[in-house]
């Protein structure tokens, strides 16, 4: 089954939202092993939707639409799909009522445009619009399926899981299953990844290498296909296993796991609490690690040391470390480390000092980087870096280089 | 001008990140006048590339791609098209001494692959990229023009802005202009904000006004055709108006303004400094302040009192409010603000405690809320809050209200 999407919308082509339907769906396709090969964005016009449509017909067996179910005028996706496939367009009574409840719930007006959203395509199977009133709807013509979803994603999301993907497992029950994995690396650019893996790479056809960059981090994407989970699973096992005997050291999760996901459990699992002094990232390490649900079980607090007082008047980082060394150098950034730990009464401290830029700082350029890690009966290290990229770069790779740092020293210690 | 976007990449059709390229580039082009009627998505596939920019030649005389422009073998934009338009590819000494010098800066090896990133099609404009890699360009061809940029955001953006809008516009010179302006609202809902200026938005036709909501935000795009810039800006400067003797109260900014911009920029205009206590935020707060350039002229620094204990041994909240009312309080909040601020050395005290869930807290639902404000010769403020959402949408609307808050603090105080 190879599949198109088709979002219909002149919203999506002002660049007013994002097209994240896409997105939710190409994912829940890569899940079930059926090929999305192309996205489309049209919108809300009658002549280019035809368009669109007579296009994908050529190069699709299932299209997927989101929006134009609505009761305005502009929308056109259902009208269009009957004009083009000569099919009726019908009420479906549960659909009205359904509708006729909602305005009810809602102490709203039904005004009369509104019964348009319960027209369906005759023949369709309906899906139910739990979260709104548009209903969704599958009709299968020619060997070519046609799923309409509305746009909202609050509303398309839930109808798909609960109805739509069960009908489109149903009819791939016989077909070849597709397992993935993606492997996620930091501390290593895509280039020389892919230069220490291309025999892997270049050999590939099942399962399938696909490397991606983006925000200091690379990742794999290993693809099987097999009529077996099992043998798709051990598959996958194999060339992962032969992947990380050489570039291990930058791998840090699997999927959805983030560094800073994989610091809460690696805390969790240690029993440690963590604490930070945050100078150049201004409290993002903390508000990421504190942004996953279940993280007062391990994050103390910490204290975002933003101008040199703070330094020396909450972290008590000594004048003559401030005027000799300065706030961007190893000795602060290893004092930074400590005190913030002992302050917090935390397991582990870390610290980040640095240049974000635009401008350089006590001489040091931008990018100059220290990353402090205290920890109880272990010497404090301090890593030394530079970044390049811009303000928002180094700081996002700094937080990132402090979970890595930690994550690395919980793998060395337990 | 009729434009087509084409992103190209699996990873957008396999669902591993959204398609926001085209939703800037969108956005980019409704302010140029320049019409988007498709948006296209194709995977790192030669052949499938190739008709889908067949496709867009018959039905556009702009082309923008995003994507493929990398050194690995998956990167196929330049090559296709080269292919397809029969142009050779000539290396650009430009482009390839500033890729060497970007290894030289970040102290890695460059691979023989990283060459192929300065390859450009031959009589093409080179766009400069300042923030990775592979350059851009941009070529016309028999009445179509191709522009090609980058697929990671941090490099096509400050490309496009920089290099490509520029030379997009000159080629505009002697069209209709398009005039347009975002209002921007906090603390009111869409239809609550659509209902109070009903009667203009149905009485709309030049300038037009687009509302749309997001992340606890309102916005409304006002927008004016005109031969003449200056009657563009007359009349939306009349509608704004209107609009703001009725909304006024919840509006904060323009444009590309955020509330944390806003917030930055009103303690430089009125030389204050702030300090921040952030429990429920987690450091969020003081991480989206510290993210715009010359924070550090007003942005003091704070405390993430994630745990009781960094209240009560850091910020001085006494162990009896914290057994009787609870870290999720008015007075704790209180006193969080004003500590922090005495601590902190700052003008302004803002605090943040609550419970973000997805658990209750000391037996307060998910989404009580507490903002504290204290300032210098004036009473402290604090608001008490509820919010609906997840966790996520929780936090970020309580550190957006702290923002809010602060700026009606300080048009009320200077």
């Amino acid at each position: 089954m190879n599949a198109e999407i088709i979002a219909v919308g002149s919203e999506l082509l002002l660049g007013q939202i994002a097209n994240t339907n896409a997105q939710f769906l190409s994912q829940q396709m890569a899940e079930l092993g059926i090929n999305v090969y192309f996205h489309t964005v049209v919108g809300d016009n009658a002549l280019r939707l035809q368009k669109a449509i007579e296009i994908a017909q050529t190069r699709a067996n299932l299209i997927i639409f989101t929006g134009g179910l609505g009761p305005t005028k502009d929308d056109l996706t259902k009208e269009t799909i009957a004009r083009i496939l000569q099919r009726e367009l019908v009420i479906d009574e549960e659909s009205l009522r359904s509708i006729e409840e909602y305005f009810a719930r809602t102490n709203r007006t039904m005004t009369e445009n509104n019964k348009k959203q319960a027209l369906v395509l005759k023949g369709a199977e309906v899906l139910k619009n739990e979260h709104g009133m548009a209903p969704g709807m599958v009709v299968t013509i020619d060997d070519i399926t046609y799923m309409l979803l509305p746009g909202p994603p609050k509303e398309m999301q839930p109808m798909f899981l609960k109805y739509g993907r069960p009908l489109l497992m149903n009819r791939l029950e016989r077909q070849e299953r597709i397992e993935s994995r993606v492997l996620r690396f930091f501390g290593i650019g895509e280039s020389q990844l892919e230069t220490e893996i291309e025999d892997f790479i270049d050999g590939q056809s099942n399962p399938t290498i696909a490397p991606l960059a983006g925000d200091g981090e690379v990742t794999l994407r290993l693809t099987a296909k097999h009529h077996s989970a099992v043998e798709a699973k051990k598959s996958l096992d194999k060339i992962e296993k032969a992947i990380l005997e050489r570039v291990g050291h930058y791998f840090y999760g699997y999927n959805d796991d983030t560094l800073f996901t994989k610091v809460i459990e690696q805390l969790k699992r240690n029993n440690k609490t963590i604490a930070a002094a945050e100078s150049l990232t201004g409290g993002r390490f903390l508000a990421e690690l504190t942004a996953i649900s279940g993280a007062s079980e391990v994050v103390r607090g910490g204290i975002v040391c933003y101008t040199n007082e703070v330094k020396e008047h909450v972290l008590r980082i000594p004048h003559s470390v401030l005027e000799t060394d300065g706030a961007v150098s190893e000795p602060c950034a290893k004092l930074l480390a400590e005190h913030v730990r002992t302050l917090c009464r935390a397991d582990i401290g870390v610290s980040f000092t640095g240049v974000a830029g635009p401008s350089s700082l006590e001489g040091k350029p931008v990018g100059t980087v220290y990353v402090g890690i205290a920890m109880d009966g272990r010497e404090t290290e301090v890593y030394s870096l530079t970044f390049g990229g811009d303000r928002e770069t180094i700081r996002t790779r700094t937080a990132k280089y402090g979970c890595f740092a930690v994550l690395k020293k919980l793998a060395a210690a337990f």
